[in-house]
């Protein structure tokens, strides 16, 4: 059952005001990584429990605490759950998604100021921090149930929210407010809920909506190679004591080769060769290798083969290095410092698991290290582990985003899993025990974390469209 | 011939007054790699300048113009010339000496305030920023002049003084300005000068005085690896896309082994190994492994064996990795920056010039990254280059120096080679002709450049007596 025309026509003639407030929403610089932003933080959950409840929605504002971050102690930004509609002949939807986002400076090359929306006339582009993570699908819904009071319609389903401001720093204390509330049953907030939506993540390219049934997991490790314990010239210790940033190079060498490949012993091997029947889903996706190429800026891909890069993404680990600190600098003419931190993730794919590959890591590392046969120490911490995450995309709840994202962009949606990590994802799965769905807003050129982030216009008010059109497809479904 | 035995006696009686002066000097925060302290190095070298000109000395403050820093337009500090005596009988010696300072906060780790000199009673260390590096030294001449100013005692020699402001930061437009005065011969500056002495090192250990008659050259580069366009999230991208960041590592790791060999073909090469002979020097050195391993605060020596871990100091090149700029941070969840840049000092000995150096290393550099098959760009800039410098320690320079040390300290100096590098040696040594002795005053557990630097009163004390003393010894020898 499409939706009903009055709510398609109400979204396309209220393109302008949607924009209005998804830039009002923009303003606010929701950094959850800044203790500076934190106010804003707040501001931004305060700013949508109030638009929630001038939609009709009943909610409340669940306090998490403090946390200590970057030495400061500061308090968690607030869950807004809210609940509209109670009515046990339908079913119930949850919908998550985050209010809080990436930092963002015009100095970090943004072409524009990174918290004032700036519609791109002869684009389309609404570009600004937050408005495709996650502020422009939150608005989404925002949109249709605006659709819904004004035009005096009953939604189809009964709506639950989660609203979080801390996915980007971790979703500190999320995880045990859903699972404590799961666990109180008919008491707890998510009593009823039926399957979960998330829209937080991205089409696979700029054309072909996408519906998304998979996330990578994550194994997260800090190396620390110390040695001297005070800053060292170059000039006068070189070539006579053992220096930490040769180790912790040597080391870092050692982890992943330049096509990718995981070198620790066991990683790789732990996930099945693809068949040529699995190759062939790759195959089938609205996707080139330009598109990759498109979105990193460079014809850097590792594979002149699609379906290689694709499951380089969907199935495969993988292994980034990430930064070093306490480098020498230039200006001190080559002192070493005491101290070397390096930070690398692993993406995890099934039936790979932190527990599993953790041990891997770390007895590699350690035996690499005893090569070296240096005399300075090496400490491994591993933190912030996810498990990895697939779905069932026959269940009625996929069936219903394929055929809403069908009435909606008259096409077939591309299956895909994604390379990234959305922890909360597996949360609700396992605590609820229900499906749950990816049903993305924005496409993959959209730059999340980025500068010049930006969401298109069409996929803003398609998208809004396509929201509303899947409750109603979930309504029309019997299971 | 000693110094006259009243001027001893001034400078043991004249301790607290010393003292005094340092801290003086101390507390003016002449930082010149920061654009803020600018002004600060402009008061140090009026303060100087007044302190000469109160001690007899006829002076001129040269203006070397401006330069940019950091993206600032700045003016240089000026190099302050000297002169006391002009006796064509004497013979006239070069002081040379530096009156910036290394960057410093409390927050970096030192125990008291870096700007503000402490005197600590039980073990008599002289605490602060430029204590030793190179205020101390400066200080001493100072001494020198008040004492024979106020005893009425003549100088045995013609003092010429060269003291420079941007030592730490590059020495920019000293060179230029000691070549056009050496080029001006009878008109210039530094006329009738007969030889050099800088304070400008330190001691081998804690223990023994030593002389200094050698330093390694460098050789600097700066890699870039490029990419992508725009950061990219690790998850979206990972094992899909050539990572700088790999690669970075990847061919960091092919320059130096853990034991400090330089794995660039031909670099250790062109160096000849240690005659037995040439070993036994090392040998006869007053230097322990403890030594090296009190100054690092870690059992982190190359060797067991001392005259290797002196030799891979004094005659050997070597190479240090430095920093990674641009690397991603954990809090944006593995998004990898668009560039990455590494900086590694080649340090250098004869017959290795940067000329010889860099073209092996680009070669190296290009023919490894070549291997890793990446779609991403590398660019390699050399920058900085110094050639390293010997001096002939029979010369009657070295001799005086020698016989100074003997008087003062009642033992004879270690010969010693330095690790570092001060290009502005090699520039009065082929610009002047003359011989150049390096006479430090601290000793090799200072951390200059590092927190908590420090002075002992006896190097200060003994080492104001030493300076003036070989001024004497300078005057005695018939050349």
């Amino acid at each position: 059952m499409p939706a009903p025309s009055q709510f398609i026509s109400y979204v396309d003639t209220h393109v302008d005001s949607f924009i209005q407030r998804l830039g009002e929403a923009v303003a606010i610089p929701s950094i959850s990584a800044s203790g500076v932003h934190r106010k804003d933080v707040f501001k931004m959950g305060s700013w949508l429990q109030h638009q929630l409840n001038a939609l009709g929605v009943q909610t409340k504002s669940i306090d998490l605490g403090r946390h200590v971050m970057d030495g400061q102690d500061l308090p968690l930004p607030p869950v807004i759950l809210g609940k509209i509609g109670n009515d046990s002949k339908k079913k119930t939807v949850l919908i998550y998604g985050h209010y809080d986002v990436q930092p963002a400076e015009k100095s970090d090359g943004w072409d524009t100021e990174p918290f004032t929306l700036v519609v791109e006339k002869e684009t389309g582009r609404l570009i600004g921090r937050g408005s495709t993570d996650d502020k422009g699908p939150i608005l989404g819904w925002l949109n249709v149930l605006e659709a819904h009071q004004k035009l005096g319609l009953e939604l189809p389903v009964n709506l639950c929210f989660c609203f979080e401001g801390m996915e980007e720093s971790g979703s500190q204390g999320l995880d045990e407010l859903i699972i404590s509330e799961a666990a109180k049953g008919n008491d707890g907030w998510f009593v009823g809920v039926d399957c979960v939506c998330i829209s937080d993540n991205y089409w696979l390219n700029t054309r072909t909506p996408c519906i998304t049934y998979g996330l990578r997991g994550i194994a997260y490790f800090k190396l620390t190679v110390s040695g001297p314990t005070r800053d060292l010239h170059s000039g006068a210790f070189g070539r006579t004591v053992h220096e930490p940033m040769t180790d912790l190079i040597l080391l870092m060498s050692k982890l992943v080769a330049p096509d990718g490949t995981i070198l620790v012993p066991g990683v790789d091997d732990m996930v099945s060769a693809a068949s040529a029947e699995e190759r062939s889903i790759y195959d089938a996706l609205d996707y080139d290798i330009k598109d990759i190429e498109e979105a990193a800026g460079a014809r850097i891909a590792l594979s002149s083969d699609k379906a290689t890069v694709l499951m380089g993404r969907m199935r495969s680990p993988s292994l980034s290095l990430h930064n070093i600190e306490g480098g020498a600098s230039a200006k001190t003419w080559g002192m070493q410092r005491v101290l070397f931190t390096s930070t690398g993730f692993h993406r995890l794919v099934p039936p790979q698991t932190p527990e599993k590959v953790e041990p891997l890591v770390i007895s590699y590392l350690q035996s690499e290290f005893a090569k070296l046969n240096s005399k300075n120490k090496l400490n491994i911490e591993d933190a912030r582990g996810g498990l990895p995450w697939v779905s069932d995309y026959k269940h009625w709840n996929y069936e219903a985003a394929i055929k809403a994202t069908e009435a909606v962009y008259k096409v077939k949606p591309d299956l895909t899993r994604e390379g990234g990590s959305i922890p909360v994802t597996l949360t609700f799965a396992e605590s609820l025990g229900v499906n749950v769905l990816l049903l993305p807003m924005g496409r993959g050129d959209d730059g999340a974390h980025s500068t010049n982030e930006k969401l298109d216009k069409s996929n803003f008010i398609e998208g809004t469209k396509l929201l509303g059109t899947y409750l109603y497809e979930v309504d029309a479904i019997s299971v």
